[in-house]
């Protein structure tokens, strides 16, 4: 299996950067004394779409032939992977094909239905949803963007790393929340490659800990219906993640439900900023572990920041 | 009555620049394309203490004598001055008095113990809050820092509009919630003498119009026992902030509830920052008044990000 490299990541950067944004990395003197260390926060909730995903799925887009970019693209995710494809397919001319489960919250469906992508329902199960991108596939020859399972996508996700490590000199530690490690992938690849020293962490929900028991156990392990609040964090690692974290990662450390609202209520209430759960997890480590994070200059990736106001858990 | 002119603003600047952050303009191109026009949202949310509050309460902390100093100072106060005034005194080393209806928040109450102020409680009227710090004042010596019926207040207040004015050219209106008029006296004075043709405008909870019918009838008319949740802007105007508003500010425009609702939670969900209902007034004027403002260039200052998320009104 290739493993992307920095290059990769690098390349995939220069292409993506007229149509992304750069992110802000903020700081918090606040936050670091109630969380005992510096922090770095790298804010893909300001990205385009309103999370990391815009950037892998961009990628993916530019490097469609002219032949694919003809037929489209298509993804199945009732997330933020399918509100970014839609968005970085409409920005370039290429059709999207977007399988939604029927159940999806209509917040996210009018996400990207306004990105002009076209929806097509399907039952809410792993099999219909692949079943449903298949025929479309079939019919149209529009070219499958996977949200994680994907070289090209996670070149994408890298390039928040580098921005991370352009703009803030010795960080000794970067986490990352992992859901299907596409972030997770990136992240590592880049860091690993610019500054062996930095440690590199994944974040999970102990709720959906595949990555933490197959990263612990070396073999790959799904999650069965994992029940989670950082909805970003349901999906299970893919043979090529997988691959690239047991290189990549340093460790992979699990949080409590009750830390990620705790942090991501903080964040909201003391940086003024809006991150979803998923994104909690990153800082939820350290609420979990001050010991090993005290004084330390940390670089967290805050993933995204799409929250359904109307179903918040305080 | 002696009003502010802007050399007191730029002199506030200087002597408050070094407690304050200097917060961010930031801009939307999806929040222009929603409204019509081109906004530029000057963030004292991100301000210390989450409000621009810490402005007008560091000048006039700075601005005590050293005699002053020692006896301390007062106020009363359940919203976001409180803290302001408090976390200001205690980087200044002085002690802050703050008279608090016993019905406060307990968010609020803890937010000011946490910067070291001394909090006496009262009963939630307006003669209990004056009674009580009255009696502080004869006890302690202390000064009272009124929330907006100050002169050095309001010039502190006016310095986030030198900053956005430095920032951004070419703004054509400025729009600043009004609620005691500290924020708005202060903006519309810088702006005013910094250039003569922008407008100036104030924004007003329908349910808390006391500003707009002052305003309209060039009398002083208090509200009587408002309700509304822009919970910054209950307060009446004085006759200083009065005077200084009929000289230099355009227009005052009322919004209803369910706009700066609405408002509110369009930038929660499309920039990804938090904003409190009062703040969202400014964004409620536009969206009201749509054809004004099309494709005009607006500054809109953004006076705080202080929200109870436990009572949300969504």
């Amino acid at each position: 299996m290739i493993l992307p490299a920095l290059n990769d990541i690098i390349s995939a950067h220069e292409r993506i950067k007229p149509f992304i944004h750069r992110t802000p990395v903020l700081t918090s003197q606040q936050m670091n004394r109630i969380f005992g260390c510096e922090m770095f926060f790298k804010c893909e909730n300001f990205q385009k779409a309103g999370a990391f995903k815009f950037r892998g799925a961009t990628n993916a887009v530019r490097l469609l032939t002219k032949e694919e970019r003809k037929k489209g693209v298509v993804t199945h995710s009732s997330g933020n992977h399918a509100g970014a494809l839609s968005l970085a397919a409409s920005m370039n001319g290429v059709k999207a094909y977007i399988v939604m489960p029927e159940n999806a919250p209509a917040v996210k469906v009018n996400a990207v239905k306004g990105y002009g992508a076209e929806i097509t329902f399907c039952k809410p199960t792993l099999q219909s949803r692949e079943e449903t991108a298949r025929i479309i596939i079939e019919k149209t020859g529009a070219v499958l963007v996977h949200p994680y399972d994907n070289y090209n996508v996670i070149c994408g996700q890298g390039t928040s790393t580098v921005e991370l490590l352009e703009d803030i000199n010795d960080l000794e530690i970067i986490i990352a929340p992992v859901g299907g490690g596409g972030l997770l992938s990136g992240a590592a690849t880049a860091a690993r490659a610019i500054n062996g020293k930095i440690k590199i962490m994944g974040a999970e929900p102990l709720n959906a800990n595949d990555a933490w028991r197959s990263f612990a156990s070396g073999v790959l392990t799904p999650s069965v219906n994992p029940l989670t609040i950082a909805d970003g964090l349901l999906t299970s690692l893919s043979e090529l993640t997988f691959s690239i974290i047991r290189k990549n990662v340093d460790d992979i450390y699990t949080v409590k439900e009750e830390s990620i609202i705790e942090c991501m209520l903080l964040v909201w209430e003391r940086m003024k900023i809006i991150i979803e759960p998923s994104s909690a997890t990153v800082l939820a480590v350290i609420r979990e572990n001050p010991g090993f994070f005290r004084e330390r200059r940390v670089g967290l990736i805050i993933s995204g920041g799409n929250v359904d106001f109307r179903k918040l858990p305080f």
